[in-house]
C-alpha cells in the first residue's frame, strides 16, 4: 500500500470524455470523434479559480499522480510534484492532467479504432501538431465548464503546450510554467527524432503501421527509446550513474552481448517502453514536436507573438539539459520581457540533464509553490 | 584532374603487405594471417628519421591523401592536412597511413575471407581492441624496416591509437599528437555505439553477421551512421548548417517523408555510408572503442601509466566537441604534466563539434607544423 501516505493523492482513476465537436487540425483536416482521457486531483473551489492543468511530455499519460490500485508499485509520472503539501498542492488546487491527442493512453491516437472502418487508424491518423493537442485540451476544459486556468505547467513537450496555451487563449490562463522546453525544436532534436522514427519504420514488423498490437515493431521502438533516453540524461549523469562499470564481471567478455551497465540499462529502458507505448504514437508525437516552432505565425518573432499574451510566466531550465538547452528557455524569457510581460526565469544547476524536470522536484518545488501562491493571492485581490 | 595542384600528393595507390607473424590479441586469441593495407606519401630520409604515422578514426581508411585515379572527385580523408607545404609536409616528412585491424578497407577484418573456411569471418572474427590495432601497425613498421617514428597523429579513435603507441612502445615514438580524443570512452559514447550496434543487429538482413555483401543490413547500418553523425556535429553547427529549413517546400507536408533539410542530410549520410562500409566492421570497431580505457592496466591511474612514456605530446581538443569533450583531452595533458612529461595542450574554439578534427585544418595546421619542426630540430642536434 502506497496510497495512504499523507502526501499522496491516494487512489485515482482515469476518466474519459467524448468531445462534442470535431477539431480543425493544423494540417487542414477536420477530425473526430475524439475521446480524451484525463485525471483530476484536489477539488475545484466555488469560484473555479484554482484549476491547474498539467501537460505531459512525449511518453507521458493522464496518470500524473496517485495510484490506480492499492497494488500499484509506481505512482503517476509526476507524483513527486502533485499531492497534499507538494508543489502542486491538492489541498489548495484542483490539478487536471489529460493524455495528448495522438497518444496511446486513452485519448484518441493512431492505435484507436477508426469508427468508419472498425480498424485502428494506424497511418491514416492525421499528422497533428502541438497546437492541435492544445485545441483538444481547451475543448476538454470547456466541457468540464472550467472558466479559466490558474496555471498551466509542463516540462519538455509539456512546455511547448504551455506556450501554445498562453498564446492561443490569452485571458484564459493566469500563469504559465514551461520547464526545460523551447519555442522551436532545434535541428539536433529533429535529427534525434528522425533516427527514432527511422528505426521504427525500418523494422519489418512495422508494416506501414499495420501491425498487430500484440506483435509490434518492438526492435525498432526499442532503438528509438534507447537513443531518446541518452538525450534525456547528460554526459555527467551517465558518468555518475554507470561510468564504465561492467554488469556481471570484472573482465571484458569479448563478445557482443551487453556487458557495460549502461548497455543493460538502455536495453531495459527500451524493452520496458515497448510494453507500454505504441510505435505509431511515437511517430506522430515526435513529428508534432518537430513541427513545433511557435513563432512561425509571426515570421519568427517571439516578441511579436507574445504581444497579446496576458499570462505571467515562470520559465525554468536546467544547466545540464543539452536536448532543450537553457539558452532556449532564456530566449523565451527574454522575448517576454522585451514586450513587457511578467516573467521570472530560473536556471537550476543540475547534472541530471533534460530528465531533471522529472527528478529535481526538491529544487523546483519551492520556486513553483511561491509562484503559484503569488498567482492565487492575485485572485483574492 | 585534381592531382596536379602543387599542394597535392597527386596520384597514390594503396599497398598491401602480409604480416609475417600472427598477433596475440587482448582477447587471448592468436590471430593470423593478417593483411595490412597502407599508403605512403613523401620520402623517407636516409636516417629514416622523418616518418609520421597517421591513425584513422572509426570509418577511415589507409587512403588519407591524394587521388587513386585522375577521375576521382574526392581525395583521401585528410588531404587538407597531408601534402607539400601542408601540416604534414610531404616535402619534409614521409607520411604513412594504414587501415586498422577489423576494418573493411584492405586490412583483415570481419568481411575478409577466412582461409580455413573460404568464407568471410563475419562474427567468427575475434573481438579486437585498440591496442590490437596498434600491435598490427607496429608489425607493419617493423616489416617496412622503420626504426622509429618522428610522430604519430590521429583524431578521435586515431587519438586512442596514438596513446596506445606512446604507452606500448616507449622509445619508438618521438612525438604523439592525439586530437579530439580520450583516455577512456565515456558511458555516453558507449551508449551511442550500442544504439548503432542494436540497429544493425536488429536488421533481419544482418542474419547473425552472415549476410551477402551485395545485400547487407543497409537499414540498420544507415541508422547507426545517422545517430553517429549527429554526435560528430554540434547543436550550434547543426543550427547553422540546417536550422529548421525545409528541403523542397515552404510548408509542412504533414506526412512522414523527410522534409527538414537535416533529415535529408542524415539519410543521405546513412545511405552513402552503406555503400562504403561493412556492417560487421562497424560492430567490431565500435566495440574496440568501447573497450578503450588505457589506464585499466594501471588501475585507472593515467599518471602511473604515463611514467614510462618517452614521447613528447601535443594534445588538441575542440570547444564544441561533446562526443569527446575537451575535459577528456585536458585529463590526458594534466596526467602527463604531473609525471613531468613534455606536453602542450591546445583547445581550439570551434563550433564544428567532434568533426572539427577533419574540418578545422586551417586552425590546427600551424600548431602541428610548429610542433613537428620542433621535433625535427631535435633530431638534428
Amino acid at each position: 500500500m502506497h496510497n495512504d501516505t499523507k502526501d499522496s493523492v491516494g487512489l485515482v482513476r482515469t476518466q474519459t470524455i467524448q468531445l462534442k465537436e470535431k477539431i480543425s487540425l493544423d494540417c487542414g483536416t477536420t477530425f473526430g470523434p475524439i475521446t480524451v482521457a484525463y485525471e483530476t486531483y484536489g477539488r475545484m473551489n466555488e469560484a473555479k479559480s484554482n484549476v491547474i492543468l498539467v501537460l505531459h511530455a512525449l511518453s507521458g499519460s493522464a496518470h500524473a499522480a496517485g495510484y490506480w490500485t492499492p497494488e500499484d508499485k509506481k505512482p503517476g509520472w509526476w507524483d513527486m510534484m502533485i499531492g497534499p503539501g507538494k508543489a502542486l498542492d491538492t489541498n489548495l488546487y484542483c490539478v487536471i492532467c489529460s493524455n495528448v491527442l495522438g497518444g496511446c493512453y486513452g485519448t484518441t491516437g493512431p492505435s484507436s479504432i477508426n469508427p468508419n472502418t472498425q480498424q485502428p487508424y494506424a497511418m491514416s491518423f492525421p499528422v497533428i501538431s502541438i497546437s492541435d493537442m492544445v485545441t483538444v485540451q481547451k475543448q476538454l476544459m470547456d466541457q468540464l465548464e472550467i472558466p479559466g486556468l490558474l496555471a498551466i505547467i509542463g516540462g519538455s513537450m509539456g512546455g511547448m503546450q504551455v506556450l501554445e496555451w498562453a498564446v492561443n487563449y490569452p485571458g484564459y490562463v493566469k500563469g504559465a510554467i514551461p520547464i526545460a522546453s523551447t519555442a522551436r525544436l532545434s535541428a539536433q532534436s529533429i535529427a534525434f527524432n528522425e533516427v527514432g522514427r527511422r528505426a521504427i519504420m525500418a523494422d519489418p514488423k512495422w508494416n506501414n503501421g499495420n501491425y498487430d498490437p500484440k506483435d509490434p515493431p518492438a526492435r525498432g521502438l526499442e532503438i528509438a527509446r534507447m537513443v531518446g533516453h541518452i538525450t534525456y540524461l547528460s554526459d555527467e549523469s551517465m558518468q555518475k550513474k554507470f561510468g564504465r562499470r561492467l554488469k556481471d564481471t570484472l573482465q571484458y567478455s569479448y563478445d557482443f552481448d551487453p556487458e557495460f551497465e549502461v548497455e543493460s540499462y538502455l536495453r531495459y529502458q527500451g524493452k520496458s517502453f515497448v510494453k507500454r507505448f505504441d510505435a505509431n504514437a511515437y511517430l506522430y508525437i515526435t513529428k508534432a514536436m518537430d513541427y513545433f516552432d511557435i513563432a512561425m505565425r509571426t515570421n519568427g518573432s517571439l516578441e511579436e507573438l507574445f504581444k497579446n499574451v496576458t499570462s505571467s510566466f515562470l520559465v525554468m531550465a536546467f544547466s545540464s539539459d543539452w536536448l532543450f538547452p537553457s539558452y532556449q528557455s532564456k530566449a523565451i524569457a527574454k522575448a517576454l520581457r522585451t514586450v513587457n510581460k511578467e516573467v521570472t526565469y530560473v536556471e537550476i544547476k543540475s547534472s541530471l540533464g533534460h530528465d531533471a524536470f522529472l527528478l529535481e522536484h526538491q529544487t523546483i518545488t519551492h520556486v513553483i509553490k511561491y509562484y503559484l501562491k503569488h498567482l492565487s493571492d492575485g485572485n483574492k485581490k
